[in-house]
């Protein structure tokens, strides 16, 4: 664990300290390549929203692991292998009849558990047919598919994550849901290093990050950041997120962002205030086996402001600022990846120390990679 | 060779029968991958509709081997290796002189027998300039230019198939040609495997095919289905097709489908006939060097109905209807191919004891690819 | 050193001479593929138009080799690795700052030469921050931005081309710049062996060249064509750029096409002219690693006509013709290196001299490539 407070404002580095803080060093040589360690499977996580999951079956995917998401005549959703154990047709191409799935091509039928519980035409004295498909642990929450993708035996026993804001009168919810091209990690590090407003200047005016202190241990990382805005041209949906009543100018915030494997949260409180006015939880699921491109969940939680049907107002603002300042985001991490596929290596000098901290998180806390599922070259 | 019946009807599974038919084992593992089996090339196959091939030279191909073809001034067809032998630009980007073609970079002029006959520049002095290209044996019938791909030896001695039909008077013909981006032996699976119904439950209403029984020796698997018409929605199309009378609702016909290497055919005697209202012959043609996409060739020769100028209006049904079922087809097999190509070989758990057979026929008949046309991976 | 004569004329190939000068073998076995060599990196090479590179920086690229282009608050065009040291970022999507450039996502600075400038939040106490990112020597010349992408203590030392009509008020210049995909070597004999004149046929008409003679060193090949124009439809723009006077109908002009690694030039002197109507400057810059895909930047230096203002009107006809030109070219070289990517490897039969030369010229001065910059296959 380890605590430390950022000098705050620019340096030149005509004569940089060799100072010798434990957890700063570069990258040591034995370590794995942070972009080849998988997304550990043991977690619950997100691969749909449960409004698409109606009377089709839906394709997911976690780490190159197809699912088909259906919900049954109960009204539960069940995930099977996306593969029929006849010819391998997906049976998110299939049918929903009752609580099971029935493949699109010769007909045979899976139940939730993914047994087979029917092919149409089984001929007599043929040799024994296969039991059935590969099922995943699925819970639905805060609008959420999630789904198990590990050890089962380990789904009970592994808690969802607690968001009580999303359910609270006092809150609104907006849902975020897109593929981003790059591994997983680079998202954590983009949130956590606030050190990149200048990535968002156009939208955010020129913000002053201060980091006010971090803490970390095996399984995360926590950093606290006062923001305060040093003029310039400031987004309303900015000013809207930034304080309950509209515009206040020269405000100085509280963000708090918090890596806890495998998922992240932000929440930013205000000046004169001792709650957050908005919640963020983000979760990063791997979509292809080499797990270069990942598809963020988000829900951001927000406090309805006093004025009644304000937050109506207010609320396409907030989804347009949210959406410009994500797809800045997503230009950087994937910029990140496309140099990582050219050089075939992670070749950061990383020098924010708390980054090198959550680095170590998301390395400790997941899993190798296969090499099968690492690019020949 | 095996004759047998199959009994019908649904099965459930709670119990299945740990029979032992020889012919229903699950692939040994000894045996090689049958998706990466190529199609034999001593054996005539399509290449081009003839009427594709007039003033200007084709690209055509047969297993990653591209051809030229072209039509000389004598009317014959010939195909040349699709490389100039000088600069390996395509021929079939040239131009046809008499019965010559011409390169179209340097001018280059070639022989239907892939003999160069002119190098326009060429000094004295030089090295022995090269004698020129590969030509394959060429036949035309039933409107396609067949290419003999293997060794040229065994062309004159191997029959193109018979199609009496073909040129008949009481049979008009309905030629099909596309790309699937499939291996050839998922569409001879498709095709024999009459269990798919369900994949065209939306175009042929409720179908209940009932397999009658079924041949197969080294080089052929022929089965019989029963057709009974099942209620729900059906495809006028379909209607025509199935009968000469126009809307019989509860047929029940007969229908054959037939792999004899290396093509397909399928007829349908309707119940009260002794001969089939419509015959179907088909090649399937492998494009790639890894054969994982074909080109299909269908000749689809249908009896004319009494009533005079009948077929010309139930013509563009017909044309619909086999599209949308071709289309259905098509989803399918390239599901399968994808399934094939991310897990990199075949899991298929087939129980169909005729489909068993013919992936033998499909084995025994074709060759193996050599190695470098594998990926990598 | 060579100087040989062509025969010229159309030549059947009954009886090919066996010849043997010793230019004209085939490539011998132990020659490295042309197509596997490498463009030389000490030489100067156009990366961009001067005008591209005005307020924000630009993505360059020799031989996959990544450059980040900005033009500072002095004028001077700087030339950085494209890769922030700290995430790899692209310098190219970052900001100018004066004579420093700012990487987009952390706002760390560089100085034309490539050191940091400035990290804004660097905190103490972490290990020492890279010092910057590789700077390429830079010249700009005939509105082009010339990189030197090798070793940078030979870039002094090492010309520029030296293009004496560029600037002269008797000429005027049209410049190109696109990517064609193939390597540099084919556009090298594309040009020197005007024997493909069959494959613009539709544009200049029917063309004699006569190879008048050709010269061959170390580093380079020239060779001299009469070109005679032998009826058919010519293109207006052909006209123009063949004679001071247009539509001269029975011209007979000289053709110097000559490769002096790595550059290429070509210039026309008509028949009774004692100087050329135009002259061609050409560099073939290699884009990716494999170089595979190379980008053409052409610099076409015409002689304006007597009559004032003529050369305005027949600008416009000049650029279409040369493009049609072009086009047909690049159709040509493109086939090659597909064939070439097919193959594996050079199958080239070539029975010209002069192109057997400048491929030993483009082999010995070229560099090899690495081989992880080859396929797997």
């Amino acid at each position: 664990m380890t605590e430390t407070t950022s000098p705050g404002g620019p340096a030149g580095i005509a004569a940089p300290d060799p100072g010798s803080a434990p957890t700063a060093q570069p990258r040591p040589g034995g370590l794995p390549d942070l972009r080849r360690v998988g997304a550990h499977p043991d977690h619950w996580y997100p691969v749909a929203l449960s409004s698409q999951v109606r009377g089709k079956p839906v394709a997911a995917v976690f780490g190159g692991e197809r699912m088909a998401l259906y919900r049954g005549a109960s009204g539960a959703v069940h995930a099977l292998e996306d593969r029929c154990a006849h010819r391998q047709v997906p049976l998110s191409m299939g049918v929903v009849e009752g609580d099971a799935l029935r493949c699109c091509y010769h007909a045979w039928a899976y139940r939730g558990d993914g047994r087979i519980s029917q092919i149409p035409y089984l001929p007599k004295g043929v040799g024994r047919p296969p039991r059935g498909v590969r099922a995943f642990p699925v819970r639905e929450a805060y609008g959420l598919v999630f789904v198990f993708p590990g050890d089962p035996a380990k789904a009970e026993a592994t808690a969802l994550p607690v968001l009580p804001e999303y359910g609270s009168a006092r809150h609104r919810t907006m849902t975020y849901s897109r593929t981003v091209r790059c591994h997983y990690s680079f998202m954590h590090e983009n949130l956590l290093d606030m050190n990149h407003q200048f990535l968002h200047r156009g939208v955010v005016g020129r913000l002053q990050p201060k980091l006010l202190g971090y803490e970390a241990d095996a399984r995360s990382v926590e950093a606290r950041y006062l923001f305060t805005h040093g003029g310039g041209r400031r987004n309303r949906g900015a000013g809207l997120l930034a304080a309950e009543g509209i515009g206040g100018s020269d405000s100085a915030d509280v963000m708090t962002i918090r890596t806890e494997y495998p998922y992240q949260t932000l929440t930013l409180v205000p000046e004169k205030s001792d709650h957050p006015v908005f919640s963020l939880w983000v979760a990063y699921v791997p979509e292809d086996a080499e797990q270069r491109t990942c598809h963020v969940y988000g829900l951001l939680m927000i406090e309805k402001p006093r004025v009644p049907g304000a937050v109506h107002l207010a609320w396409p603002l907030i989804r347009r600022f949210t959406e410009r300042v994500f797809a800045e985001d997503r230009m950087a991490v994937e910029a990140e990846q496309r140099a990582w596929d050219e050089q075939g290596e992670d070749r950061n000098h990383e020098v924010f120390p708390l980054i090198l901290d959550v680095r170590e998180v998301l390395r400790s806390n997941g899993v190798p990679l296969s090499p099968c599922a690492r690019p020949c070259g």
